[in-house]
This record gives C-alpha cells, sequence and structure tokens, in this order.
C-alpha cells in the first residue's frame, strides 16, 4: 500500500469523507450532462419522459457520469464531448436500473415506488430499452469508435453480470470470488467504463487509460460491497432501498457468503433454508442480521471494500496531485464509509 | 401504379408467390450471417446461448437479416462486411421479441413456448438486453457511423412503437392513422434500416439508400398488416402465433379498428367491452371474428397491405431488372399472400 502517497482515510480535520469535492469539480460540467438527460429523454409518446422522469429525477447521485467528468477534469479536458457522452452513460445505467426493478420485482428504488409499481413491467421494460437506444445515438452522435466499443462491451458485461446474478440466486454454494466476478461485471465493469472514456476523448496515452479503468472498477467494486452490507448492517437507519429485499430474494452477497462460511452447522442449516426461500419472514431476516453482526461479517465486507477502494486511489498515482486527483481519492474514501 | 414495370401480383405460372427466389440469392450469405449469430450469442453465462438459442434456432424466417443480403446483392456489393451488420440486425430483432414476450406475457412463440414462460420474465429480460448489446458490438466492430446512427435510431424508434402500442392497448378509439403509426415504428423502422445499410456499405448513392429503405419499411407495413390480418381470419388455420393473442390483449388492431368502425351500434357495445377487456372468452373471440368476416375486414386490411407491398415494389423501379429485384418484388407478394 503506498498510504503514504494516496492515503485512504479520513481527512485530516477528521470530518467523514463525502462526495462533495467531486460534486464541486464536476458541477459546471454535470449541469451540461442534465441538460443532455432531459433533452434526450424526451419523446412524442408521453410515457416515455413521464416514466424515465420519474427514475431520473428520483435523486440518484448520477455517480457515474460524474466519474466521466472527473477523469476529464483530472486528465485535463478542455472540449466538451464528454457531456453528451456522460448522459450515454447514465442512460444506459437507467435503463439497467428499469429492468432491474422489472427482474427483481423491486417496490421501492431512492427510497419511492419503484417505476414498476407506478407504470407497471411492461411499460418500464419498454423505456429501458428506449434509454438505452438513446445512449447509443448520443455515443453514434460523439463518434468515437473507441468509445463505442468500450460502452457496448461494457453493456454486454453488464447483462452477463446480471444473469450470471441471478444464476446464482438461492445457490447458498456461490464463493466469494463468483460473487467478486459478478459485481465486477454487473456493476464495475460501468465505472470502469465511465472513468475510461475520459481518457478517450483526451487522447491520453494508454496507461492513463488503463488507470482511470483501474480506478472506476475498483471504485464500483467498492460502491457494490459498501451497498451489499448496509443492507444487513445492523446500525444502519433505512437506507432508501427497502431493507432486506437481498435477504428475500435469496441473492447471495458477501455478508451472507462470510456468514455462511464462519457459521455453525446450525446457522448454516439457517441459512440453506433461508436463500432457498423457505425462511423469509421479518424474524428470519432479524435473526440474520444477527448472525451476520456475531461473525462480523459486516465489517469483513467494508473491510474488503477498503481493500479495492485504496486500488482505486492507488491507480490515480501516475497523475500529479491536484483538485481533481483529491477529489475522486475522497470519492473512493466516501464509498467505504458511506453509511456509518 | 407501375404496374406494367413491377407488377405486384402472381407470377406468371400462378403459383402462389413465395420467399424461395430471396432465400436462393442469399443462401449463401446467411449460412455466413448464421455462423456469426451463433458464435456471437456465446458467453460464459450458460444460460445466454441456452436462452438465445431457444429463439434464435427456434425457426424464424430470419427476414430482416435476409434483407441486407438481399439489397447488397441487388445493388452489387462484392464485400462481406454486411454478414456482421446483418447478424447485428437479427440480434437487435431477437432482443425486441424476447422482451415483447415479457411484455404481452406470450405463451407461444413461433409454435414453440416462449422463453418467458421456460425461462423466466428476468432471464428474458436480461438475455433481450444481452443480445441488444452483441447488436452494437457487431456494428461497432464493422466501424460505420453511419449503420450505428440508422441502427441505434431505428431500435429508439421500435421502442417508441411498442410504448405507443402499449398506451393505445385497450383503447378502443385508436384510429387506422394512429395504428399505421404505430407499426411504421415497431415493425417497419427495423425492416427499414435492415434494407438501407446494404446500400451504406455498399455506398450506394442517396437515392438508391432512399428506395432501399422505402422498401424496406412498405414491406414491413405490409407483413405487420398481414400478421395483424391473419390473427383474426376465419379462413387460417392456426399460425403457431397464440391465436387471439391480439384479441385477449386488447390490442388495436386494424381488422378491429375497420370492424368496430364499420360496426353497428350494438357491435360497437361489443368491440367496447371487447377491447376493455369485459369480453375475452372464446365465445367472445369467435363472435369477434364473425364480426370481422362480416364487414369483410380481413380482405380490407389485406387490401391495405397490399398497398404498402406495392410500394415496397415500385421502389425498387430504380434499379435496373435482376434475379435479385425479382426475388425482393415476389417477397413483397409473398409478404400479402401469406396464410390464403
Amino acid at each position: 500500500m503506498s498510504a503514504d502517497i494516496i492515503p485512504l482515510m479520513r481527512r485530516q480535520d477528521d470530518a467523514p469523507p463525502t462526495l462533495d469535492p467531486m460534486l464541486q469539480i464536476t458541477a459546471a460540467g454535470m449541469n451540461s450532462v442534465n441538460t443532455v438527460i432531459l433533452d434526450r429523454m424526451q419523446s412524442e409518446i408521453p410515457l416515455i419522459p413521464r416514466l424515465a422522469g420519474h427514475l431520473i429525477s428520483g435523486g440518484g447521485k448520477r455517480l457515474r457520469p460524474m466519474l466521466t467528468l472527473a477523469g476529464a477534469e483530472l486528465v485535463g479536458y478542455q472540449g466538451n464531448r464528454h457531456h453528451k457522452l456522460a448522459a450515454a452513460v447514465e442512460f444506459i445505467h437507467t435503463a439497467t436500473l428499469l429492468h432491474d426493478d422489472v427482474v427483481d420485482g423491486s417496490e421501492l428504488r431512492r427510497g419511492k415506488a419503484a417505476a414498476n409499481i407506478i407504470f407497471g413491467n411492461p411499460a418500464t421494460v419498454l423505456v429501458g430499452d428506449f434509454l438505452f437506444s438513446r445512449a447509443f445515438e448520443l455515443m453514434t452522435e460523439d463518434g468515437s469508435l473507441r468509445v463505442l466499443k468500450i460502452l457496448s462491451s461494457a453493456s454486454a458485461i453488464i447483462a452477463e453480470g446480471e444473469v450470471a446474478q441471478l444464476s446464482a440466486q438461492r445457490k447458498i454454494e456461490t464463493s466469494e470470488e463468483r460473487y467478486l466476478d459478478i459485481i465486477g461485471a454487473k456493476t464495475a465493469a460501468l465505472f470502469a467504463a465511465a472513468s475510461r472514456i475520459s481518457a478517450v476523448v483526451a487522447e491520453c496515452d494508454d496507461s492513463q487509460e488503463r488507470a482511470l479503468d483501474d480506478y472506476g472498477r475498483n471504485l464500483g467494486v467498492a460502491f457494490q460491497l459498501v451497498d451489499d452490507a448496509i443492507d444487513y448492517d445492523s446500525d444502519t437507519a433505512e437506507m432508501g432501498k427497502d431493507r432486506g429485499d437481498d435477504f428475500r430474494e435469496g441473492k447471495m452477497t458477501l455478508p451472507v457468503i462470510l456468514a455462511f462460511a464462519r457459521g455453525t452447522a446450525e446457522e448454516r442449516e439457517f441459512w440453506k433454508a433461508a436463500i432457498s426461500g423457505h425462511r423469509s419472514s421479518d424474524e428470519d431476516l432479524d435473526h440474520a442480521i444477527r448472525l451476520i453482526a456475531k461473525h462480523d461479517c459486516v465489517e469483513a465486507t467494508r473491510e474488503r471494500a477498503r481493500h479495492f477502494a485504496q486500488r482505486a486511489a492507488d491507480a490515480l498515482s501516475i497523475f500529479p496531485d491536484s483538485k481533481a486527483r483529491s477529489a475522486m481519492v475522497e470519492a473512493a474514501q466516501f464509498a467505504v464509509a458511506r453509511g456509518y
């Protein structure tokens, strides 16, 4: 660990790390991105902007397009091509969220009723398709085949990751390695692509492009790990996501994988029953949270996240120190510290 | 009508028109396309090729990629770039079929159990996304931004058409004009794009590119009209599609729109009840078919199809006569004659 170069710890004033510096360096650009998003989600079919707007104006952090903007800032890119591309990234993300909600039968998303609950599964699937197509229209307008390659390949990998997750659902034997493969595909691939394309538009050299890819990928893994930890964290207030969704759906996330691995024979029987769907009551969820706490599995998951966040931060060491780099490092710290 | 140039009628030997000449001129190319399709639907996640293969090997006509190949033949294109692009077209089509089956809750597709019935809605949505992403990967590998623009724009229009169809569902007041807009988007846009891109790879001039677009678009409308007619044709045997699906789903297709327009006050009451979902039994379907027959609405729908098929054929008049042109004209005749 090159902790003396880029320390992944609380800031010196000991305030918890936040996304604020990242928000600050990308604020002007994000206004342009938001304009593109609002403009390009329009359609003569009124249901499309209504449904898309429900999710898009629903208070997401827009972290992925922000990565594109922060990366561009980091490498000193002076143009504005990345605004359209960042909007394309957000459209791909929004499309996958809409399809995820259908796939999972979610009831809540970001603390509001999920689109599928309000508009039904059919419209939700189709508006996802629309946004996905729009994303490729935006990229085509930009005209970079390298960006198109990066994002079309990321999109295929995301879909593969989602199918792999579906195949692992209700399978107690899912390993940590398998889980890391899955979140690497379903979550981190788009973080990596979003970050990488900033280097492409800025015509950076290969090592810079790879560094930004590494930063995004590791950051994505850290974010997903902490998301999955929060779902079982006994200390955390409700996070907008429907608490216990992962449990009821029999999703094999790291807290469960570790609790099963560390559990007694009796506890393992509980996990088998729970993940296969035979114990999914609120009391069962409480019991699951207690077992996960007993074996420190939330903290262990956060520790894994810390590892990936550190790798994200260190990947940036090839760039000279700058406001943008500090902001991106703090975003990695924030990824881990969320929900404490 | 330039009927003396390109007659849209039975062939001189009075045999019914078939797709055979089109199959013949595209046979060699379609082998290459099929190889690309089988190769590129693979994934390390076994569920993906299994689910995709269920539909892809399920006996579709592969009409859309065939249009790309026929167009290339028509304009004398000598390369093989169009094989990958035709596969991309088929992937987009397959993705929309998979999503359609989820949207409609279909039970049958091409006479077999629909993918959603065998593999469930979640996997079906996600494999659709995968194929859609793969389509864009294939186009990106080809590297033509013009093709990317044509197909990303067509994809967005297809999704808009599907949402518009959903919005029109169970709405008895849907007009013929609205219906034509919907099928122009959900079906004909991809036919037009598939046909057009052959001219793009062959670097044809604008008028040839537009002619191939017009051919595909009008052909697509004709095909969809006849599909919709067959669903209510009292003379037709089961067509693989779940007979009466459109009726039970309250879809406003042209036979219903015309039967409502031509119906008595009493018949209109029946249609209102039926389309709003209050009369959807097998007896109600039989009654609907009788009313549609009474007002000749299947034949009227076919007549509309004949009009568009004629426009498709005439669009090709700027090309010199050739085996390819005859095959494409006969395909338009076939579109109308199907199911007789």
